[in-house]
């Protein structure tokens, strides 16, 4: 956190002023720049790789559209309400914590209401007596217009992807299954917000919601792909097995190819991310854990210090979204899947993904302090990841080194994310790259000036190698292939 | 728009919906690749261009920032309501459209109300009588948490920066002038918005905000970068010269270094897109038009079929934001200058850049109807900015063709924008793809299978040439460096 907020990782927003409201966090320069390389990964090995369309929609939605994917009912929290001072806590959070036992959070108000009447709880701020529980829609509502017309900031991207649905598979000539991908924000009005970039009001999602026949869910030849790919899959959040994808399908451990190829998908994506894949696993939800709208659902989670983190939620949605947005809309959403020319409602199986929080696991799985050498602390991020690629140092300000580094960071500058650095020992200039995680420090000295070499020096090895200056851009080009 | 409808370039927000509000757009497919191309050259050609940092941040804010900036106050436009059947009208446009003459948004209410009186100005609508002119916020208000604490959707990108700028600065060890750059969504609760992307109530802007000395605008060593780039420039609307940048500043056309540098900067970039350079214009506004924030200000003009359309305000904003925010928050938000080490409160020079309406200009200036040859459509896209840079297309879907259309779609797809398509003749392909602006077509026949040669087709020219399979990526890669 404190090298977040040091070295323009992430802040927290309107932070000038005393009523700048929890949970809302801002991108730095270096953030961003991760943030930016994150997605454009996300694309090529997830979006690309599988052909899908990707949209970009409005944040604002219409009122019946959250009457149809059911939000407007079912997206509440419970909350109580002292009667003393007036503060107020989720209910299921509160009673939780109180007694030491999870109790989930679409526990029924009476029953909420009960344990907190049995156990005596009262408010931590003031011991006051609490009120009945309630439920709280967690959708932001805005008013549209002079006439105040309602609507939501949706709390989810893929609503955006169900009610478009339409018009891109007609326009693009759509074939089941077919993927349909969208990156952008998403609100939700939490009653607690905390831990940073974890539980936000206002975040980044990268969705994928596949559209497919529910009929031809093992009609995949592209499965053949990732048959080998190896998954940890948690059934009961106890015990982790380590199985191929195609093992797994023939094991009855997932349901079906779809399923389990885009688990797999998204299992290649993080293991270029640099997540430490012994620390992951797809756990599969219970009954009571699901979302309102799944009826199968995996959540791939990281270890982390603060204990697993759920980064993507896998979710079968089955036609739940589309019939909705057909019932109420009025609107007939079945489509043609050209394989047999049968009419069907098209089911969706969705990963969903926090790219704040999956920002979060990356730096801290790449964070290190490396106490034998000199404590210096070092993000060993993939160079494909890291904010800035190359730092440009003079070994010293004077003797025209200056101007040699200067040439040298001006042309690779247009190709790459460079960083000029003169001041302070080199060193010093070495442990600045090295927090933010830049791959490699190229040092203009004496030398260079006499046969146009740099040294290049390894970040995670401190290994340093003589170049010619002719050779960067094509060193530099390679460290970004994937491996 | 019926191109922008049927091939997944931009449509209606919620339109499966009756109550779908107006002003939301989505992209679809096509729309999208090309919006994230053009942010894309905006990255390198200004951001990294100029050295500026990124960031970005929130579009809740609290209330305080607005009180600061001015918005709370100020940002409104004046309505009247019919007295009779209650549609509520934009008043200066009401009137404008009733005398037959321009009157401005800022005219108090009482000279409205007086004009409409004096010309009996009635509801379209109904005929009735209008009530008295009043002010309507144009920002969307947001309630936070239980409490319902009040903020807003920000109505400018640009306050995140101004608000994270102390940090900023401080932590990534910033030096003025500065240029904090940030692209996002803003939201403004038009009264009338129309004409899809030009006036939306959700929009992308890509704003640019110059920290500055005001005591050194002059003192600008990469001016010399621009001296001769040519800028046209109309300072009553009428009659435009064109003059270099150094001319401009020597003839007092432009006040001072940096103002010309970004108009510049500004100008380089717009060439790059595509846009008929014959065709747009710096325009001074003057007093009465100018944001109530700006003291000097230039609009970056297009001329297009609906007239001239500002695509980019370039506001000379002083201090009036960091003076607000500082007063308002009670944090001292000056910084020292390094090059004189004086304390100083920053003034503000922005390029404030509409991402849609920059994307409707580039397509109207792509539009071509070729009527010598089969009354083709063709969008000459700039390769770069083409939402699909090659086709592959097998000349007939038998003796292996489409097997070997298919090797060589696999290959290219992983670096270009790649598109398959082998259904229906071959002109009718042609077709479908110089209406989404590809810039390559390559058509595999049976001299493929003998030489490894293709046909590559070029939009514009309709030239066809033979190139070795080999040779195709070196190809495309060079059609993508800028001109």
């Amino acid at each position: 956190m404190k090298l977040a907020l040091e070295k323009g990782f992430y802040f927290p927003s309107c932070e000038i002023y005393a009523d700048a409201p929890a949970g809302f966090w801002e991108y730095g320069p270096t953030g961003l720049k991760i943030k930016n390389k994150l997605v454009d990964l996300w694309r090529k090995e997830i979006v690309r790789r599988d052909g899908m369309l990707e949209i970009d929609g409005c944040q604002i939605m219409s009122k019946s559209v959250f009457e149809a994917s059911g939000h407007l009912g079912n997206f509440t929290d419970p909350i109580v309400k002292c009667t003393g001072c007036g503060s107020t806590f989720r209910a299921d959070r509160l009673v939780s914590e109180s007694i030491g036992k999870d109790i989930p959070e679409r526990t029924p108000n009476d029953d909420l209401d009960a344990i907190i009447g049995r156990n005596n709880i009262r408010c931590p701020s003031c011991k006051g007596q609490f009120g009945r529980t309630t439920r709280f829609n967690m959708m932001f509502k805005v008013e549209i217009g002079p006439s105040a017309e309602m609507a939501f900031l949706r709390p989810e991207t893929c609503q955006t992807i169900f009610v478009d649905f339409p018009r891109v598979y007609k326009t693009m000539r759509g074939k089941l299954p077919l993927g349909v991908a969208q990156l952008g924000k998403s609100f939700r009005n939490e009653i607690a917000p905390r831990q940073s970039l974890l539980r936000l009001r206002e975040f980044y999602q990268a969705e994928v919601e596949v559209f497919c026949n529910p009929h031809r869910l093992n009609d995949l030849p592209r499965f053949e792909e990732v048959t080998d790919t190896l998954l940890r899959i948690s059934k009961d959040g106890a015990s982790t097995q380590e199985v191929t994808a195609g093992d797994a399908l023939s094991r009855g451990i997932l349901p079906n190819k779809l399923v389990a190829y885009y688990l797999a998908l998204l299992n290649d994506f993080y293991g270029k991310t640099g997540i430490d894949m012994h620390r992951i696993r797809f756990r599969q939800l219970g009954d009571e854990e699901r979302a309102f709208y799944a009826s199968i659902a995996f959540d791939f989670e990281v270890e982390t210090s603060i204990g697993w983190l759920e980064l993507v939620a896998c979710n079968y949605r089955s036609d739940h979204d589309l019939k909705g947005h057909s019932m109420v809309s009025k609107e007939n959403l079945e489509v043609i899947d050209p394989s047999d020319q049968s009419k069907v409602l098209p089911h969706v199986f969705e990963l969903s993904m926090g790219i704040d929080r999956s920002i979060y696991a990356i730096l801290e799985h790449s964070y290190f302090e490396d106490f034998e050498h000199d404590d210096r602390v070092v993000l060993k991020l993939q160079p494909y990841l890291a904010p800035v690629l190359v730092g440009i140092l003079p070994l010293v300000n004077k003797d025209g080194l200056s101007e040699r580094s200067q040439m040298i960071y001006s042309d690779l500058k247009r190709e790459f994310d460079s960083y000029y650095d003169d001041s302070g020992s080199i060193g010093r200039r070495y442990r600045r790259l090295e927090q933010i995680g830049v791959p490699f420090a190229i040092t203009v000295d004496k030398v260079t000036l006499q046969d146009d070499s740099v040294t290049v020096r390894q970040r995670d090895t401190m290994k340093q190698e003589r170049i010619k200056v002719n050779d960067l851009k094509k060193y530099l080009r390679e460290s970004l292939q994937n491996r």
